[in-house]
């Protein structure tokens, strides 16, 4: 059975134009983009009209969500995870497993693996991001300080292993002893680097990007920032062509930095990240972010025992609208921060990222003052 | 009589690449420039076999050279330093008057006039660049405490009177009382205003580019670095389309330095600058910028007092060398940054910048090494 969504205007990404488009949707799949009075309008009709139809927003780093802390969750958190995400606008995210113990890392791939195996009604688990343990002590953020670790190929293999190929990105830090050697190993493994949590030297971090590194780690948070003498991490991942994640909340970044972003990295190399822990969609209190307790006041998290920033509480369809103020641009010129640049990142945009006929359905539909109104993922419309 | 240079191959800004061309000079403008055998060479020939036929140099900020402080130089001095400073490729410059008494700056103002109007074998000097006095306390530099000042147009008027309108350029820190306001009335005496010298915040410092301000002094030099919460005056200054003055010795900025300003601005925005010392083109020794003791060591210039670096003694024919360096670029991409981009800072792009027909004679010709092997100054053969 075919489902049209008729009336919208549909987001073209090789254009960054929206266009008065129909777009059809079976099997899962878009199979069909055409112009209004094009051809014939058989089966379900879901009428856009006065909306637009974007692609579905990729979260390549999150912790949760609603209640759920990654780190912890079981199979079915990670369902309630995946619905509140879809009703915000992410329908494909990896869950970023904080630094923890080994027995706890495994425990909670093989729970994410179970939510990927079987689910409903909820964005899609695309694998797992590992934000650790090759970190470095001096900007470890949240990470436990006592299970951070030199690099070790035979460990991250027996997660690779356990987690079925499905650890899909990795952060490290390039002065952690064997990093930028791992890079290439890493890679091999299936696994997209980005460094992050770091006070390497901007020689250390470009041989890391010279040896395969493609994102660097919401950029210019709990790493070393740049000096004209030694431009650091900072400045090797801004000059550079890596991507640049960025917290589009406000706090994480001044909207000037965001701007400064887009200015050296262009629209194209820049990843909208939430970053976000189990506070996110939830009022302000005492959570949990890993190990870590946290403390959110105004909607900023922070850690209960030192103040440190610790994830964001931002959701994508938030992200959205913050990046359209902080730059003035159009939805159009934003948009690929949520879609294409992630999906790019994970060399998945044959799949997702944009709409285009074959890829999967994951589509949103937002209103005029870009409100989420409806969620397809793989073509099914999340129920609330 | 016309002088043809022939053979060479001549910098065209607008194709940003060299081409086999002849190029005609009358009465010291560029009179023609034309494909080898269109129409007759007679008049003087220069042949620039093998060579490249480049516009010279703009140097907007400088503070002197072979021995020479501009801040206490007489009416020969200047021309002592224009000689110097055209057989190392600048033919036209701003000498940078530092913060000084009244009247030890009226005398520099009057010294330098007296140079523009009688002067031989030697740069052009272009107009007077006031490094001060409205410049905050806590990134000084090398500017003595005491003459810092609010906003004062009164004085800058006294200035320009005096100076005949000959004050083309100031450096200003916009957090100075009355600074933003003041800028306007500054671009109305004909002055071009960068900010620089500075611990302004971001708002602050993108007040002063709204009102006007055209470019940042020796940008991440003396001033607040940028912080992803407070983006600062560096960050204002990377992130908007103002003009980046750079120092590209390879001291005061790293190469990814280089290479980040030109990524975040692109090759039309920056600036290349000496902000050279009496000392370029001398042996390391003592020697003196403003009221200032310097040492140089190993090329480094710093105050005796207190280590801080203080000026360059880079020459503009070795940035040029050095840009390529850093860049990995062609000579025909960094050339801007030495020509056009100063001329248009300072709204002088309409007679020199690039060689073009109508265009003062104002050129070089380099060897495949990037030395300079002659310098033109309007159509004059610099004797040595």
């Amino acid at each position: 059975m075919k489902t049209w969504i008729t009336n919208g205007y549909v987001y073209h990404y090789d254009k960054r134009r929206m266009e008065r488009k129909d777009l059809c949707i079976e099997d899962g799949k878009i199979c069909e983009i055409c112009s209004p009075g094009q051809g014939e309008r058989q089966g379900n009709i879901y009428d856009a009209s006065g909306k637009s139809v974007i692609p579905g927003f990729i979260d390549v780093h999150t912790h949760g969500g609603c209640g759920v802390d990654v780190n912890d969750a079981l199979k079915d958190d990670f369902e309630k995870i995946g619905h509140f995400f879809a009703l915000q606008g992410t329908t494909s995210w990896l869950c970023s497993i904080l630094t923890d113990t080994k027995e706890q890392t495994i425990k909670s791939i093989h729970e994410a693996l179970k939510h990927q195996k079987e689910h409903a009604n909820c964005a899609n688990l695309l694998g797992i991001h590992l934000e650790g343990p090759f970190l470095s002590v001096e900007f470890k953020g949240a990470m436990p300080e006592e299970l951070l670790r030199k690099a070790d190929m035979e460990l991250l293999k027996e997660y690779q292993e356990e987690a079925e190929g499905n650890i899909r990105y990795i952060t490290v830090s390039p002065e952690v002893e064997g990093i930028p050697e791992a890079v290439p190993e890493m890679k091999k493994l299936g696994i997209t680097v980005a460094i992050g949590h770091s006070g390497a030297d901007y020689e250390t971090a470009m041989k890391c990007i010279e040896n395969g590194a493609a994102a660097c780690t919401h950029t210019c948070n709990a790493m070393k920032l740049f000096h004209q003498h030694f431009p650091s991490m900072m400045g090797a991942a801004l000059e550079s062509d890596i991507y640049c994640e960025a917290i589009c909340d406000g706090r994480h970044l001044h909207p000037g930095s965001v701007r400064l972003f887009l200015k050296a990295k262009g629209y194209d190399k820049v990843v909208a990240v939430t970053d976000s822990i189990m506070a996110a969609g939830l009022p302000d209190g005492e959570y949990k972010l890993g190990v870590n307790d946290v403390v959110v006041e105004d909607g900023d998290a922070k850690l209960k025992s030192n103040g440190v920033r610790a994830g964001s509480t931002l959701t994508t369809g938030t992200a959205l609208k913050r990046l359209i103020d902080f730059t003035g641009a159009e939805m159009e010129d934003v948009l690929p921060l949520l879609t294409m640049n992630p999906a790019k990142l994970l060399d998945v945009d044959d799949k997702i990222g944009s709409l285009e006929a074959g890829k999967d359905a994951d589509i949103l539909i937002v209103d005029e003052g870009y409100n989420i109104v409806d969620t397809f993922v793989k073509g099914k419309k999340i129920e609330r």
